[in-house]
């Protein structure tokens, strides 16, 4: 069936559709597209159940293992949690007005936001193909909304570049792709690449450059109505007799180059953060929230683990009922499921192989940090057009996180002021988490206000998380490296008798809740099946 | 002031902090960064308002000219406005279930849908950029939420590349990406640019395509896990022992260009359609009736104007009460504001100078229509990740947009299953609109399936709307050219005595909301000064 180029007749495009009905779907099914195919999570899991009266204890109440113990107790288990803390989620939780805790080293953070602003300290976004998290959240009634990962009006930003001016995301990135589009069709017309670009290619590639790139006739990069309409005004179009048109200036290729605010985009480029992404309405703890309803009766909270201990056919845990120094007690079981982050774990008394010992001692955990500043109103909307999104700096606060709720607003709003984690090779991660939490807040503020001046006059009050001074994490994710990962990934992962450890630690995506679920899912469908073989 | 490349002690920060903390800041306000420049929209009109007693009245109860009369009362005027139709919005409109409408031609449109989904027939995306239309929204307090624009899930499709099979349009972005960045590389590699790019510049440049195309050493665009990491998996990183992640398979240069899918992706290039955009909740409606909350009150609704006369110092306004063969009835007033549309007003007795009645005569109204679907389940969503966004294809359908609210809930959900406008050279909306409400829905259905094979198991019922078919509107909106502008624009906008016309026709943003609100604005503006002149 070949598509008539131009405006069909109502009876040629009747008949047009004629074929098209009569032919079966020409490709198969939406797996073939590789999506529902590309993920590990293929549903609810299949679980054959145990034999009669078989007990599970799970140790840690984050979404690991409250998802673990939702799917074994639907599967027939006999549940029980035990949780360190007073409350559930581990890491998945919301930070809001009102509430209070103390780090190590004894400083307490307060957060005393007045408006409906929160400060998500750990996992923060959701990409759509993390589909046990979305599918999980469709199951549990969880509603999201969308969380605007890219915004072209937000800004990227170095000290040295521009003179300290921002820059807009939209612009950077259609220059680039403008004198990138320029350059090649230059080459192209040079002939250069003759050898690796068809004739029929070629001509194809040039016409393509010109749209993709806005080139003009002669290729060029240029100023034109055309690019305004691409890159935006200087004076944008008007009503009636408003003055005219003027379109925006493109920023020449070497000052771009020399800026290095080109890299900045190049975060958006991942999978991870392809759009659309999305978060819970009302902060990331409301998925914990809906675990937590579903296992709450299960749960023991205050209960300090100290010790694993296994035999041949069961596992024994101690803990201290209460929290450190409470009640000794023992809690007995036919399988364990470990939740407990290994920077925890490492320092108790684990029952396993010498292998799993040293697994569990040998991944790091990164250093990662959030202050998060309420402010009397939304400039960044009223006053700059940025809805949403992220505005990317050099500075050491790295990033200022914009709130994809409430928009238009009056009233206090929060953005995500400073955040960093330690990944690569440059992090602010350990200094800023050196300093009080006061000293965070100041520090945010006078790196932010080069970027929006209007910190000055609008703040109001601000909080802080850093994962290292977090008694029950030690630390934010599992810092895996390939070469830790082929010495020890598999041992960590396996069952070890009655006991299997699961979170986001035992995962290929760290620090993302997707990885958890699904550690969590892949360690019960295991242990099923031993209790099954 | 320097960045540190690496992890600063606290120290550094802190001292590096109190640097910037003494600096002023370095650059002027958000103007310098030309957004609020950008606009002619400069916040509420800065009328002086009338001499006592000065009547206005206004013709047409859409966007333009509700804003014209909720500003002008508010300056002091004594404002009517004369209404065609039953209802306030004019194209600013939602269809919902149990709506119903009879065409020209007389076929009646059912609107079945059972769930809360909708149809925007006119306008339903706001730019942030379009500064007065989200400054109503927040001061009339209209409620928005992100509408997904731009989905790198969602699909290009041609019916004769890639065996009729979607593609992603993350895939096929970052596949000619890639090559672009290979080709550049190899260019540069080969000394072809030396005499446009510095040897400075190459380097970084350089370096920068092998970041943002995801180049290999050699700088190759080629599989492997950095590429699986931006590109997507065919089987993605897992949680536990779930088998091995492997990198998907990009697609080659030659088969991408010979298929046309890059092309479909340069609409994502326009300034209008950056994201983030928004929507109501509930419906663009929501706009126009956040402002015939304000106004209803001066609204006579079904009043069919039939002649506009003028005299030295006023104007008299025929219209016909209850419509067509209704009593007819005169209005005075000293001035009048004429919104309705052209398609319109050219048939009507109007006392105005020769040009401005060229001017009426010269602008065609652009043919658009849309089909809306309602199925039983998200399967979008559930089945391909498409959370939101459109997909593009060159059947005559053109493209499918999936909702953007409702996200994960059960019950059924519409899409907008169809939808073109005669902007360009090709065009399917003349035979679109020729065809019977049923034939729009069929075809709909028969071509949406290739992209969609769940259209055959899902459908419930569809809705459909066709500008041309539209009584009141007699196409979609004013379809200028340049030489018409140079010709009619300034004519068609001036004050022609006591008569001055407005509507998005009257703007150089046609068929967009901010385009009737500024030319509102502008009017109303010029009249005031007349008043007071």
């Amino acid at each position: 069936m070949t598509m008539p180029p131009f405006n069909p007749s109502r009876r040629q495009l009747l008949a047009m559709i004629g074929q098209v009905a009569g032919a079966a779907a020409m490709y198969q099914a939406m797996t073939s597209l590789g999506f529902a195919g590309e993920s590990g999570y293929t549903g609810e899991p299949d679980l054959q159940g145990p034999r009669e009266g078989r007990r599970v204890l799970i140790l840690g109440a984050g979404i690991a293992g409250m998802a673990a113990a939702y799917e074994m107790r639907r599967a027939g288990y006999e549940v029980k949690i035990l949780e360190y803390q007073d409350r559930q989620g581990g890491r998945c939780l919301t930070i809001r007005g009102g509430d209070r805790y103390t780090e190590m080293g004894g400083h307490e953070i307060a957060c005393d936001f007045e408006g409906d602003g929160y400060l998500n300290p750990g996992p923060w976004r959701l990409p759509v193909h993390h589909r046990a998290v979305m599918d999980y959240c469709r199951k549990l009634g969880v509603p999201i909304h969308p969380f605007i990962i890219k915004n072209n009006k937000a800004f990227l930003h170095s000290a040295n570049a521009f003179d300290g001016r921002p820059q807009r995301i939209g612009h950077v990135e259609k220059d680039m792709r403008g004198h990138v589009s320029e350059l090649l069709a230059k080459s192209l017309h040079q002939g250069a690449l003759d050898d690796a670009v068809s004739a029929e290619d070629r001509e194809k590639l040039l016409e393509g450059l010109r749209g993709w790139g806005v080139l003009d006739s002669d290729f060029s990069y240029s100023v034109s109505d055309d690019l305004g309409g691409v890159r935006g005004w200087d004076i944008r179009p008007g009503g009636g007799l408003m003055a005219d048109r003027k379109p925006s200036q493109p920023v020449d290729l070497s000052p771009l180059l020399q800026s290095g605010l080109w890299e900045q985009l190049f975060g958006f480029n991942s999978y991870s953060f392809e759009p659309p992404m999305f978060e819970p309405v009302g902060g990331m703890d409301r998925i914990a929230d809906a675990f937590a309803r579903e296992v709450s009766d299960i749960v023991q909270l205050n209960a300090r683990v100290t010790r694993i201990a296994q035999g041949e056919d069961g596992v024994t845990v101690t803990y201290e009922d209460g929290g450190r120094g409470g009640t000794v007690q023992e809690e007995s079981a036919d399988w364990c499921i470990c939740t407990i982050p290994l920077s925890v774990l490492v320092q108790l008394d684990v029952d396993c192989s010498d292998a799993m010992q040293k697994a569990i001692a040998a991944v790091p955990y990164a250093s990662a940090f959030k202050v998060a500043l309420e402010f009397r109103r939304r400039f960044w909307e009223q006053d700059e057009g940025i809805y949403g999104g992220i505005s990317y700096t050099d500075l050491p606060l790295v990033q200022i996180a914009y709130p994809s709720y409430g928009f238009l607003s009056d009233g206090p709003a929060v953005v995500q002021g400073a955040y960093d984690t330690a990944t690569g090779g440059r992090t602010f991660t350990y200094s800023w988490s050196t300093m009080t939490p006061q000293e965070r807040i100041d520090a945010a503020l006078a790196l932010g206000r080069r970027i929006h001046p209007q910190y000055d006059a609008e703040f109001m009050s601000g909080t802080s998380w850093v994962w290292h001074r977090v008694d029950w994490s030690l630390g934010c994710y599992g810092q895996w490296t390939e070469e830790l990962r082929d010495a020890h990934y598999k041992t960590l992962c396996e069952i070890d008798n009655r006991l299997v450890l699961a979170g986001e630690h035992c995962s290929h995506i760290p620090a993302w809740l997707e990885g958890s679920l699904l550690s969590a899912l892949d360690a019960i469908k295991r242990l099923d099946q031993r209790e099954n073989a």
